[in-house]
């Protein structure tokens, strides 16, 4: 039964706070393993990757088949039909056409002392996509992690996806070939974040890496963060759903089962002002789990996580919303976009009665790799801009720098750096001297 | 001595493989130390806080003198000469011009369906600026760390500094009335991040945490990440400069040093076409040390990490650039522009002769918090984005999800997850059932 919170209750405070605490990672201690795995890979590269592979896929590898080969790819499109693949083809196309709109613009310009200033956008050189397998494999991942680096410009991108006993999903490299993936590895796990990270015989080292994974992944990205970038640890999902009593509670009661049906830690709370509309949704949500494959899983994460708060006016949401800083937020409301003026901290916002989560999970087109666990509040979901960086301009002329260098002198000399300061007065001081 | 290396030497490529992998960072095993400060902090508050700062920096605090008072500041301001005042506002507004043009802008649109899609950028609630004390505080970084978030609209902007013995450099004070800080407390080290992260009575948790420190406050802001957000982590600093023959060699040796004396661990590379040019900086390298009352540093810097690298032909020079994805990048060349075309990585590229790395570190307007360490193969400087964060919209019309979910349908079948499936399809099959 998922918590039931009102906001007029003398402890609702203190009851909300207890219930955003809940913690919901799953803590494994499985560090040391990783460090283990990663420092193997590093110093003895394809032997280390192909020996974990084979103790934990089951899958016996030589160097010339850790990759993917073109066959493969062929096969698995044979396998898959083709409204599926139409559909994988609507994604693509819609997620490739919002991502293009966030290609960065340079700048550069002249200040009034006549010096250039200005930055320019790169893409990374090479970034690597971990895909995970068995149940988790997502060809909707594939499309999300790998489309914004296509649109980025990013040269090589390198997918690896663990195939437990040789199987891996015909969706994922369908998908995979679709969203112009250059090269795949049948490797998954910490050695495949410590191939991607430091390079083998076999498989050239990438810049960074994204994509989701299980907790040896995640520990295995933190410990090569600084030697190539990573994108951020994803946490268990989560959906925040407003809504009036004006929905069809079935409706809402799905979108709320859609996130908790993900995984067993994840998160699905309604905000209503409608107190009978509350126990409509409950009603509903209980009448869906039991014509749900997935009903254990859904059941369990809303029995642990789930929650309904009874607000006593609309106008009280957003607050609550801002606390939440959610994954996803529905705002299933008469007024929706004026609701989301309010709102400060959501990885993304659904606005309307028609616009089910799903429908973003799948090919609405902003990517559905999103902040969780609160981390709205500092950080956005996957975009271009991760796949590219800004270096900083500054071109000075002889005029402009004796209109400005005086006063970095002073500042240099007032920090007590006076190779600083003496690098720009010796351009003062003969500013004619070279051209 | 710096490395010398000959790019038509036999053994260049190995040669210089094995010096860019010098690692240059000092491993120190703090990591346990930090995890109980923080652990300290998190449960016991002001409590902790206030023993660590009587530990570490010989200040005894009460809960009422956690915080810098406003006397504090105006003390500061009296002992600043007119002049450094001046030159620190003259930076401060060129620092806040350049990054007012990094605001970024808002996307909203209507696909082909009549669905509503874009972002929303918001700034980040409230963050802490960590500002070292003792011989690194320096008011430049309070400029370049406090500004951004002031442009991003960033609310709370809280400054900590730790004041060793009581002592606080007035120029920092004085920066940090200069660049809006609104909130400022005189603890450092780990117990200062832990106290930004969680919150203690007297101080409140802030949701993202910037600015240089030891290795102390590296490793807690690499623990605290996740709860909060953080920048990233900043290694010793870098300037490779590239430099023809047609330069003065004493302006390049300047250029060289003023990173060497930044820290022992810092590195300054030159690359030329000209070897009597290279000998004669390395002439006037030695030259300065002499008269540089930080030459201890610098010598041991340039001896350790320098390098002077001829190459047959600038055209050779991008090619190592990219390799070597320096921090700052000097063009001291005839064509400058036309070489930074070809430079993919890099924090900051110096354009011409007549503008000296040092120029950015103070007033140029661009921000010094740059990727050390090749980590700009994949990141970026401080920026305004990295105060602010993006929300996506999706509000899709009865119609429009008529037009788009079937497709998603069929993918959230084909991935097994159907109430994700359900949560569309209930919405077509009875599209008109609610408005």
């Amino acid at each position: 039964m998922p918590v039931k919170l009102n906001s007029s209750d003398s402890d609702f405070a203190a009851t909300f706070e207890a219930f955003l605490g809940l913690k919901r990672e799953i803590d494994e201690n499985v560090d040391r393993a990783v460090a283990e795995i990663l420092e193997a890979v590093r110093t003895k590269g394809d032997a280390a990757v192909i020996a974990y592979t084979e103790q934990f896929d089951r899958l016996t590898l030589t160097p010339s088949t850790l990759q993917i080969e073109e066959a493969a790819f062929d096969a698995a499109a044979q396998e898959v039909s083709a409204t599926t693949l139409e559909a994988l083809k609507v994604a693509a196309a819609r997620i490739e056409d919002f991502h293009a709109r966030q290609r960065p613009t340079d700048l550069s310009y002249r200040d009034a002392e006549g010096n250039l200033l200005g930055y320019r956008w790169t893409p990374v050189d090479a970034v690597g996509l971990y895909v995970p397998g068995g149940t988790a494999a997502y060809p909707s991942s594939v499309l999300m992690n790998a489309l914004p680096a296509k649109v980025a410009g990013v040269e090589r991108r390198v997918m690896v996806v663990p195939s437990p006993d040789g199987k891996i999903n015909p969706l994922v490299l369908v998908a995979a070939r679709l969203a112009g993936i250059t090269e795949a590895y049948r490797i998954g796990g910490a050695q495949a974040v410590g191939a991607l990270a430091f390079g083998t015989h076999t498989i050239a080292a990438v810049d960074k890496i994204v994509g989701p994974g299980n907790a040896y992944v995640a520990a295995a990205k933190r410990r090569v963060f600084g030697k190539v970038g990573i994108d951020s640890i994803a946490g268990p999902s989560e959906i925040l759903v407003v809504a009036d009593g004006d929905n069809d509670p079935r409706w809402i009661a799905a979108d709320l089962l859609s996130q908790a049906e993900h995984d067993t830690a994840a998160q699905s709370i309604l905000i209503t002002d409608d107190a009978a509309f509350a126990e409509a949704v409950e009603a509903a949500v209980v009448a869906l789990l039991k014509r749900l494959p997935r009903s254990a899983i859904a059941q369990q994460s809303w029995n642990d996580y789930g929650a309904i708060i009874v607000v006593g006016a609309l106008t009280d949401a957003p607050a609550l919303v801002n606390h939440i800083a959610p994954e996803h937020l529905e705002l299933a409301v008469a007024d929706p976009e004026g609701m989301a003026a309010m709102v400060r901290h959501a990885g993304a916002i659904f606005l309307g009665r028609h616009t089910p989560e799903a429908i973003g999970d799948y090919l609405a087109g902003p990517n559905h790799v999103l902040p969780t666990s609160r981390t709205a509040r500092f950080s956005s979901g996957l975009s271009v801009l991760d796949f590219m960086k800004r270096s900083s301009l500054i071109g000075c002329t002889a005029e402009g720098l004796r209109a400005i260098g005086p006063a970095a002198v002073l500042l240099a000399e007032a920090e007590g750096l006076d190779a600083h300061a003496l690098s720009v007065a010796i351009r003062l001081a003969n500013a004619d001297a070279a051209q």
